[in-house]
């Protein structure tokens, strides 16, 4: 098995096989990140750029430990100190980084399919890090591995997403995967988030705790303030009353359910901070997972041409004879 | 001797002979700088994040220097692009942080006890880069190691710390070291800035040349003006009027007097220009001796479980065969 | 031959035969980029800052890819987190950062001289990554790898500069350096923009066509519209009417012009978007023999002491024995 696209640019299209094979591969990293040495030389001389139009701690800083525990090197470049405030184009930016020759771009931005277009342009791997309200690839695979950890599979579980499906790009690449590998989906919010017209993607509840019933695992979404100019909602106040994620709501689900969030969390909004910090929250180990995709991702996009090295061998510390020594060497 | 705590969270309740070690070990460093390759792979494969809610360029850029010239990967987080601006809690960032492996976590956060409350709760070592106005104990640990280079040894030198010791985290870190080496300490400012409370820390004068009569060594406390807004002088004018180090006020002092100061200095506000430059200025002896000081403190808590490898052997720059015969042994 | 300097800081006074050797050393480094593993191990343990006043994406990617492709660790320092809002002078966070021990320090600046004014008081090498209107030598010497490429030699060529050469750095060390290797050179653009003091550097043109007459080569100046606050044009669609490089303004010149551009680029202000996505246009050439321009001068100024080294040896990949025999290795 292989994944064989060029790209990451979403999951909608991606075959099942394709996906467990990513998330073998992720599984099959993670631990190098548990190791004392936490390094592997596999993608050492490779270049991997991220050029994020959009401010992130986690996913930035989750590419970049993954790129460099696979000894890639890793360039960051952000919206704020980019030519796109001097009024350059997009395609001109990626361009540009590609003539320097990366193997990979990460890219975030705020239109959807910006990841897209880039891939028809530019010569490199793209992988898209959130684009708009379309995808967010990485992070759904790291939610996929996350519940195949404790639920062995994923076919068959009753997954319940709540929340700003409307506009959450999460969502859609959960959405998408989860049915490619035959979860049943629940979409769970009120009607201005999750409008009717949802309806294909998924069963649609207004309810949360008929949307949480019986459910092997609930997948939370954050309220994202900065996006609710539309007024989606009355107010913070009265979304949670309905939706925050509280003891008495999950009641209703399974007795083993697991609970997923993105992050960052709003605690007391969309969900209550005792059930965040309760055994069923597998919100950690969701980031802990998010670095062994990332590496996953990088490795099978960017080492194509390598397939003879062997992914997992630690990197050597070397510890070199003393310079004088060395210099001799250096000169033969 | 070793130092015992996980953690670097400030210099209160290390003991004498600990503060040594973490000196000594700094010493030993320091030569690694000066190589032609300033490189030994003590930390390949550890990762190091630096999480700063406050600006510096200082102290980032010495970290970050420290932990590559150990070979470590550092990744470097602010505020500015941080979750803190979408409202996630510090632990709940610092958790997620620690969800991704990381060895140490450098913090620095503008309220005092934040490492603190972090060392509690992550399992990763945490090193305190400055918390509010409480300690900033790398800054103490390389002024110590400075004057130690001067004088020999710290105990029964007279060091007055002049300036805002009611703000400062500095003149904090270094009372409670310089004490615990048994410096006799004198604390100068205006009462303002030298509370009568601060007695119990060391001798208080409220004249600039009293309190330099005869000292060791003058350690001058950077004005920070963003932090003046509760009327602490009448103005920068008449605060500079009387406790500018100039060599007027030098005089007073030991001829041998050596002027630390951490930088960055307000010329002409806290310290005279030519003072800043004279011989008895050992203020860039101190930024050279903070990388040493930090790639030590990097050393100690983060390879803890490696005390076989000899952390001064240099890094080695291998050359390669040419690349058909590497790709042969690669097959291998 | 060899690279005299021990910094970069202008072509000014540079003679064409070190010209010509920096050309052809940045010529060898181009193929490491092309590698399968991008990597050499030639500045392993240097150390390579950049300090940024001024926002950009380019240059400091090139310079970091360029670094890191050396093997050298890239710290990178921005006005945004600097000193500088503290009110520290350029000289004292120079100094400061110099006291860390780098061995290249990557200005860019926007007061002209900056980098000549820490050239002579720090030790380490100084790069000039643009200084106010004054110089910008490394895309300078990417304009003339891209140039001798295409064209064999630059003695003879006529090229002309078309734009705000009054305010652009890039136009006056592409001048400097054109007129050292023998080009002709014509500066194209309205008499607020080339005044006629500017005759003693090249050809004065106020007219477009006659401008670009049997040019071999042209080169386009970004508007910089963030500097246009001294009315030096009516306005943009003004500029655009009479400057804006289209196909039929390129009729003039020779059939086998090249274009080039030193990007962000203005699309439909100082150039036609057909004319840069054209087969004259060599502005991505440019952007890939930036990196090698940087390796070579990276190589040249921080290499110094190393000359027995092989600068292009790939680095190698080491694969390690496994865990348990490398640690017994590291035992012994």
């Amino acid at each position: 098995m292989e994944y064989r696209g060029q790209h990451l640019l979403g999951l909608e299209g991606v075959p099942a096989e394709e996906l467990e094979f990513l998330l073998d591969t992720a599984a099959s990293f993670k631990e190098i990140s548990d190791r004392d040495i936490k390094k592997v030389p596999t993608l050492r001389g490779k270049t991997v750029v991220s050029l994020f139009y959009e401010a992130s701690t986690r996913t930035r800083a989750s590419f970049e430990i993954a790129a460099k525990r696979m000894s890639a090197d890793f360039i960051s470049l952000s919206s704020s100190n980019s030519s796109a405030t001097k009024g350059e184009t997009l395609l001109d930016t990626a361009r540009n980084l590609a003539a320097m020759r990366p193997d990979a771009i990460i890219l975030r931005h705020s239109s959807s399919g910006a990841p897209h277009f880039l891939a028809q342009r530019v010569p490199c791997a793209i992988i898209n890090a959130g684009d708009g309200s379309h995808e967010h690839p990485t992070q759904a695979l790291l939610d996929l591995l996350t519940i195949r950890e404790r639920k062995r599979q994923v076919g068959g579980l009753t997954v319940a997403i709540v929340g700003d499906i409307l506009h959450s790009r999460v969502a859609r690449s959960n959405l998408i995967a989860l049915r490619t590998l035959g979860a049943h989906v629940r979409l769970v919010g009120p009607p201005t988030l999750v409008p009717s017209e949802f309806g294909r993607w998924g069963e649609i509840c207004h309810d949360l705790g008929q949307g949480v019933r019986d459910a092997d695992v609930v997948m939370m979404l954050r309220i994202q303030r900065e996006r609710m100019n539309g007024n989606f909602f009355p107010s913070l106040d009265e979304y949670s009353t309905y939706f925050c994620l509280t003891r008495a709501a999950l009641r209703e689900a399974k007795k083993d359910v697991i609970i997923l969030h993105p992050g960052p969390m709003n605690r007391g909004i969309e969900i209550a901070s005792d059930v965040a910090d309760s055994e069923a929250a597998v919100i950690l180990d969701q980031v802990t997972n998010g670095v062994a995709v990332r590496m996953a991702v990088l490795y099978l996009l960017v080492n194509r041409s390598r397939a003879d090295v062997d992914a997992n061998t630690p990197v050597e510390v070397v510890h070199a004879p003393p310079v004088r020594q060395r210099r001799r060497q250096a000169a033969v």
